[in-house]
């Protein structure tokens, strides 16, 4: 099946409008907070969560509301996460029925969430305006306005669509997506928002999602830190008139998966490498493990290690921390044969063989990690295993952005 | 029982003898890279290992040579971890071979370790000069020069020692330590080297050894990243004559425990107050929770978090990342009634109450914060589980000393 890169992010498949304004959550009046998506049809919903202790306000009442495998809108301010608010869940209930009102949905076709500082106080005036404005603002091409609303520490807008086909059927799928720091998703993500106009029912549509998250987002670390706001969630209206995905059985599934899994890649190597502070995008790569899990888990430990990351930063091929960072992993795995390549546009180093090190020129390793974008290749010769996790170096800005992030 | 902080390190406790020389290991010639610690006697044994699966060579000898309870001599030297290195085992052995011509001991009479860096060439020549001129400058006062021997992106060498008493006798228990980076500690810890003058029987040793790091030195985070060559041990020689202790059942055990658990929390809050790059020292006290492992668990999680550690950098009172971190610990438990306190020498300030904010003066709370001693008190709510942890602030020394940690 081929995959095609377009434009039009969460507003490229059929029958769905976005919009992002300012309302003043923030002080910064530049600045966007408030995002709202809203299908012409309804929805089947899916959404995977935080499996954080601590949550947002926000998760309780969007998991009520797709509790029947439906929706029709998305609403999402950035600026304060509504988390340890002791009217947070009053403040979201109240920010669907506003959604409602503005839209001429129910309160229950919303699925809401909010990112930001935790902890802060949080009123509804801003929303009692920002709502209605939203909904007033609501376009086709609306897309960017509500990718640049749900940014924090992000420098870069992540917005990505893609077409595919399910039988000989177009289909579309979007999605916006924001995250930089408190970033180490588990079982869930960060936020991401994804659209479709794809026909699939809302278990098949579940399924995929998670399917697709445990090998995209959830293998994404910036800081190791999982946040309380994590969220990612799929709306899928139909409008593209595909023989209808009732369940992974059907023939047309994997095709689905596949487009899934080749969006949210892209916005994961767009998180990676817009991490708080980051230089670096890191692409760790595992082969050779007993399973692909194990794969995927190692791959997560190496770019998981403050002391890798910072010789990143450093273009310091000091690839004895990879293996340290392996070795930590605390799955049941040989540790004897481990092969690792350093890779870049610059070339290609082998910088340790048979857990040993393997000599090589330190001028053309430094050259090779002098490059933006940064592939470790690792080999443990013990089975067919394969998985790949994102991440960023470890730098001066990291630290300057999360000494002072309040203000 | 009262428990006395004195002088004299490792050579407090009767009949040890150390001494710390520049051997060439590494290039900085003012630098001393090996440490020698030699009782008068044979002493009994323990060690605790790092749970890492890529392991330093000379933990295997280290442990080979103390499966019979005994040893009677440290061989340990900085610059070189000799770990990933195809020799390693063999150059670990051999250093025995020197240490005991130079001593007139057995080669299996020694514990041997190393630390620098991981998967570096590594030749016996320096150890060949090195292992006899350390053996010839062993003195009762060489204490400090072991400890400069051992540290490596330490900026303060680890030295402690106190006197207690066993029955009416009266006991010494002195150590010294190294670590700075790589500290995450997992069942074993960094490089610890403790002696004592107490009749205590191997086996009895081990589980005070065992007991004492779980509530220490495995509650110790800088980094996230557990060392492949972290060891802790202790040599006993009896010299002291209390009444032997056999077993943990002896009526002399509790107060040995607790002499060893105050020697070991000194080095732990050295250790962490000079985490790489640090500027202040995190102690995490957790009380309220359903048991005593899941507050260490806790007190753990938020000392590790790279947000939390950079805010206490910025002296930024963001509590909103200390939920976040309690949230993430994977235990059972809940988070719904939480309280937190930031605490130093200037004041106490509380943050956070029944899990949301509280209000507080942010002026205050930067003075609190602006110490070199920090103190997060967690309360849960729910149990009488106490536990503390150790950490430190990130900080853009930690990432300019691991940028380029190699040269």
């Amino acid at each position: 099946m081929q995959i095609q890169e377009i434009s039009g992010g969460i507003c490229a498949a059929s029958g769905f409008k976005a919009s992002g304004v300012h309302c003043g959550i923030r002080h910064n009046r530049t600045k966007k907070d408030l995002a709202l998506i809203v299908s012409e049809v309804p929805c089947t919903a899916a959404a995977v969560y935080t499996q954080n202790k601590v949550k947002g306000a926000p998760l309780a009442i969007t998991k009520a509301n797709i509790a029947n495998g439906t929706a029709q809108g998305i609403l999402c301010n950035s600026g304060n996460a509504n988390t340890c608010n002791p009217n947070g869940a009053e403040i979201a209930q109240t920010c669907c029925q506003l959604a409602a009102d503005a839209t001429g949905l129910a309160p229950t076709d919303f699925i809401v969430a909010s990112t930001g500082v935790i902890g802060q106080p949080m009123e509804i005036a801003p929303f009692a305006t920002g709502i209605p404005a939203a909904a007033k603002a609501l376009s086709h091409n609306g897309s960017a306005d509500a990718g640049d609303s749900i940014m924090t520490t992000d420098t870069v807008r992540k917005e990505f669509s893609v077409q595919f086909t399910l039988g000989s059927t177009p289909c579309h799928l979007g999605v916006i997506a924001k995250g930089s720091g408190m970033i180490h998703p588990n079982m869930a993500t960060l936020l991401v928002f994804a659209t479709t106009d794809a026909a699939i029912s809302s278990t098949a549509l579940q399924q995929a999602l998670n399917e697709v998250t445990a090998i995209t987002f959830n293998q994404v670390s910036i800081d190791g830190d999982t946040s309380t706001n994590d969220m990612a969630t799929v709306l899928a209206n139909g409008l593209a008139k595909n023989e209808m995905i009732e369940s992974t059985a059907s023939p047309l599934y994997p095709a689905f998966v596949q487009a899934l899994q080749h969006l949210f890649t892209l916005a994961c190597r767009s998180i990676a490498a817009d991490g708080e502070g980051a230089t670096k995008l890191l692409e760790c790569k595992v082969s050779g493990a007993a399973n692909h899990q194990l794969a995927r888990s190692i791959a997560k430990s190496v770019i998981t290690s403050s002391l890798f990351k910072a010789a990143m930063f450093g273009a310091d091929a000091n690839w004895g921390r990879v293996l340290c960072a392996i070795g930590n992993n605390t799955a049941d795995f040989s540790a004897e044969d481990i092969s690792v390549v350093l890779q870049s546009s610059a070339g290609s180093v082998q910088v340790c063989k048979h857990s040993a090190y393997s000599p090589f020129s330190e001028e053309e390793a430094a050259k090779v990690l002098a490059q933006e974008e940064i592939e470790i290749l690792i080999d443990l010769h013990s089975g067919s295993g394969f998985g790949v996790a994102w991440g960023c170096d470890l730098t001066y800005d990291y630290v300057k952005i999360n000494g002072d992030y309040r203000t």
